[in-house]
């Protein structure tokens, strides 16, 4: 499938992808083209894929995936379909390769793009302030606005009937219809994920996106980073505070509720109907269930099941919290 | 009294009324005319109010309104001079009402009414950097400076002596003389209210302002949210370091200290010469007295008497905190 | 050493600072000239410095100073090469002494020097957004972007092949090479120190600067205060997530990882090879050892020896704090 957003630079020879990991040649396959890296889940036949940990082995087996780069003892879970590519560290080589396929998806400079909306064909069609920015490839539906000092940088859609505030920045982001996004955001850079090396950390590329549903809102001050593989998900209807991070890959559901200054680190799911209070934190790669609420101020460091209320740091069920803290 | 900041839109007819709560119109009173809505407490003669718990009882016995929307249960505490309207729910129903009154105060759209400064005739009066907005029903004092790209929206009033840094936005609010606020700010957007709606959200109205009285600084990157029915106070000589968030309806007394990244949330009321410390978190709807400390990283979830140091979540006496956790 | 930013008014009267401080005139010294204020360590012959507190008794035997501002007490404690000035409180006099050597360090207006980058000999040299100011007294590298909105206020120094994102202010700032700052950041403002006064607290100067070594990065819509007599220092390729807030006279360590929302108050020292997860607070004047880990949420109130892994509020062993709360 195309990405909604960045360019992709394949399809790469195989000799190409090997000479990048410092691996040895096999001149049988060296003219071969791989189309497009995704995961084992999203892969299709012509891919390369990535496979680092025992949590997928039945995605593994299942891949559609033509390449995978592994490790030498995971790669006989693969599927017979799948050449394996062992490498000593898989997430480092994926990183690489990514930013083969996706270059533009590493750095996260200012978009040069940008023109004034005065001098682009928005000027007929939305409803702007003072000194607006317009970067390529943007797409905004009708009754929307957009305030002053606005950089709706490169690779932004936005439906119909949004509001968007005042000095706020805008890249790589799908927004749907009826959202409100207040002043001073920026929503779409990438996430904080790099490799940590003593000289110079290594930046991994982040091609996910962020997708605001519809009738959403996001309040001032508030930052919402993209993905690095998968989404960044705000479901609909979805009410943000002021001053709330929202870290890659995180998804929440519809109908949720979340008060000023929450964190939410990266790669965690939280579900339906979710209500978190005001400064509460909640780590990363945790599945948070439907109908939870999470008491202003707790930090949550395990999953929580449906329909549970937790307090605390870290966050236990709320009558218990309090009955120990009276 | 007239709102210092929202066209009141009254009088509006009794009828008009009942037909926005789909109520059943009664002949009599039709043609009555209704001049504005207000608390139990600030209300007058001709006005409306509301009554939706019996914490205000003694209020609703003595109001001055004219009209009153309540419930079945609540109407017969109602001072005699007063008219009950029976709903189901007071506070949608309340929220309808204050939107017709004042239908600029439910949605914060960027200001279209916004000039550059060079074009008002603030011009000769204020130093003023690079692209600084203005927009409508604004007054500044004399001996003011304004940083770059900030804008200040319509209703706000500054006084003498004022200093207000670059990137930040002004709405509906007060500013006492002799006061700094620094970049980066947002200050008199609505709150975080409304009526959760598994569809779609209902937002009610905000028509407080924000009040920031002389002698005050307001650190970079802060939020300070307007009221909805009262006004959010910053009480004289208060200080406020960076990435602080005040929610709608708060009150902060005078010569408080309030480190970086502290939250509080809706209605709380702060007495004065408090000190709070820096990720310190105050639940709503609490009352904090004077002279109170409270170390950074608390979590309030009750009231705190006069003169108390408290830390620990939830914040207790400091000294038991401290003993219990060596 | 002269002063990289701030304009030293000196050589000032001696008579001049006894007036200052109110104090009687000693006929014999009136014309003396000093040259500089500055702490005890780093002050020369010819400099006033301030001596306030026991744990600095060995320093200020040893101090090159010529003056310093000290009590009664612990006059006895200066070299012999070293005058004291006796006063009620050390602190408010070295404030006011400092304010007349650096005026320009009390207040940060917004600057009034700034002019647009297109009207500066930077606009060859420099990859440059809409509506970047640039204000005295700066310096950029070769091969750096500066986004959109953004404002290079007076007072800056930044080396090569750095990027600076949009709606981003500088001020008092040395920027190494290869440092990524993204958007709505304030960095170089004064930090969060005054002395409380009932009706006007007095602001004290900050003299020192921020300094970003090479290769950091600085996340989205974070502050980092300048130190007030030392400087606030980003030790080479650390890297900070968004919305974090650092405070005057923080020192971090290279090769750090500090997670969103996380606070730093005032003079704290973190080591080498630090991780902090999102939202943890640290208190001021701490010190944290070099590859410490510091859980998520977590509130450190002490000194954190080399090694440790930390979580809780108060911040202790993490693996007694997970058995304590299970």
């Amino acid at each position: 499938m195309a990405h909604p957003f960045f360019k992709n630079n394949g399809p790469i020879k195989y000799s190409d992808i090997l000479k990048t990991l410092n691996l040895e040649l096999d001149n049988k396959l060296n003219d071969k083209k791989i189309n497009n890296i995704s995961d084992l889940f999203n892969s299709r036949e012509g891919d390369i894929t990535f496979f680092h940990s025992q949590k997928y082995i039945e995605a593994a087996n299942n891949t559609k995936a033509s390449y995978c780069i592994t490790t030498s003892s995971l790669k006989k879970e693969l599927s017979n379909n799948c050449l394996p590519i062992v490498v000593e560290n898989v997430l480092i080589a994926t990183s690489k390769i990514t930013s083969k396929f996706y270059p533009d998806s590493i750095n996260d400079d200012f978009d040069l793009s940008c023109k004034f909306i005065d001098d682009t064909n928005f000027n007929n069609k939305v409803i702007f302030g003072k000194n607006v920015l317009i970067g390529n490839n943007v797409a905004i539906g009708s009754n929307c606005s957009i305030g002053h000092n606005t950089i709706i940088e490169k690779n932004v859609k936005i439906g119909d009937n949004c509001s968007i505030g005042s000095n706020t920045i805008l890249r790589n982001t799908i927004v749907e219809e009826n959202v409100k996004i207040l002043d001073n955001c920026v929503i779409g850079k990438h996430g904080f994920g790099f490799f940590p090396s003593d000289k110079l950390n290594l930046r991994y590329p982040h091609i996910g996106i962020v997708l605001i549903e519809k009738n959403c809102e996001i309040g001032c001050g508030s930052t919402i980073d993209r993905g690095s593989m998968s989404n960044t998900v705000i479901g609909k209807n979805t009410f943000l505070d002021n001053q709330i991070h929202i870290a890659h890959n995180v998804k929440i559901g519809e109908n949720s509720i979340i008060a000023g200054q929450v964190g939410i680190a990266g790669s965690s799911i939280i579900g339906k109907n979710v209500k978190i209070g005001g400064q509460a934190g909640i780590s990363g790669h945790l599945k948070i269930g439907n109908n939870v609420e999470i008491a202003g101020g707790s930090g949550v460091i395990k999953d929580i099941p449906d329909n549970s209320k937790v307090m605390g740091y870290p966050a236990k069920n709320i009558r218990n919290f309090l009955k120990e803290n009276k």
